[in-house]
């Protein structure tokens, strides 16, 4: 059995949806494991990680549909910060993701893309990728 | 370490809920994997699977409510399909599940069940199975 | 290959969030894993698991939007029970996370804490904990 982790580090903007998918697959493709699983993790309580279709309109469909569901601003009790809101839109979204390898590739469908959702830039991000197998 | 992997295909209607629990119970009797990680993953972008009980009001309140949250008809951005809805609703729900595997049985509770949730169809779609263990 | 199994059993309130990262980074250590992945599981279908800080005003807000989004009343036709909305909010917060283990430790961020959300209560509930690796 062999395990094989490194970070991915993002520079982000306010709000941004980052693709992910080919730096992910860099990693796997050093770690030199054929079969097994790779895990995805965002290491921040306000950003989220998910996988879905890599479109522009549809980036812009998210960041509008979510907000409207968990306003910025709505009376927040969360001490200290102003983001509430981002700690929220992360627990619904999600902050990691674990993928099937099988001959040493990601098995993602045709449109799936690895996305990490910038909810409270701009900061610097550390994504967690950690793969186990043989 | 073994690894073991399998697809399970669906060809499903418009908008639809399925159980998929005992095929992966097959699947997994069939690894002879005693003790590891069970991952089900769809590979699409417009559909979701999670864990919860299986009861046809339940199932019908599901799809009512995430209606009533991101509706099909509003004014989308994403290019070329009307299915901007279930991408997002796809991204909310998630696209896969680990499971706890024991004593070669999935280690899930007295009412969870593995559910495909059809968001576009209808469509044939692709479910990734992978177990790790030994 | 190490795997390593334990149950976390809680006792909760009607509603409650419960920081269980300290009991799973005690079963890590017992487990003697350097390199691998945990899952955490809740087995039930009417509660929650997932990662965000654990402070006392984010917590209400959390309360609060789901339920906003996801009211306790609203019509269900889920039988036998009044607890659809508890369903629901269980399948988007999801039930359960994968955590990369490296040097025997969590790989979890800075404000990273591992939170079970009851839903239902009050009630007996079960987690599993998974941890494989070597």
């Amino acid at each position: 059995m062999k395990t094989y982790s490194k970070h991915i580090a993002l520079n982000t903007e306010k709000k941004e949806i980052i693709n992910i998918t080919s730096r992910v697959q860099m990693i796997l493709h050093d770690s030199g494991i054929k079969e097994g699983m790779c895990l995805v993790n965002s290491m921040h309580t306000t950003s989220a990680l998910f996988i879905n279709e890599d479109e522009q309109g549809l980036k812009q469909d998210l960041l509008k549909t979510i907000e409207e569901l968990i306003p910025q601003e709505n009376d927040y009790k969360h001490f200290g910060d102003d983001n509430a809101h981002a700690h929220i839109k992360s627990m619904i979204l999600g902050r990691g993701v674990t993928i099937a390898v099988s001959e040493n590739k990601l098995e993602l469908g045709q449109w799936e893309q690895i996305m990490f959702l910038e909810l409270d830039g701009p900061r610097t991000r550390k994504i967690a990728v950690k793969i186990i197998g043989e």
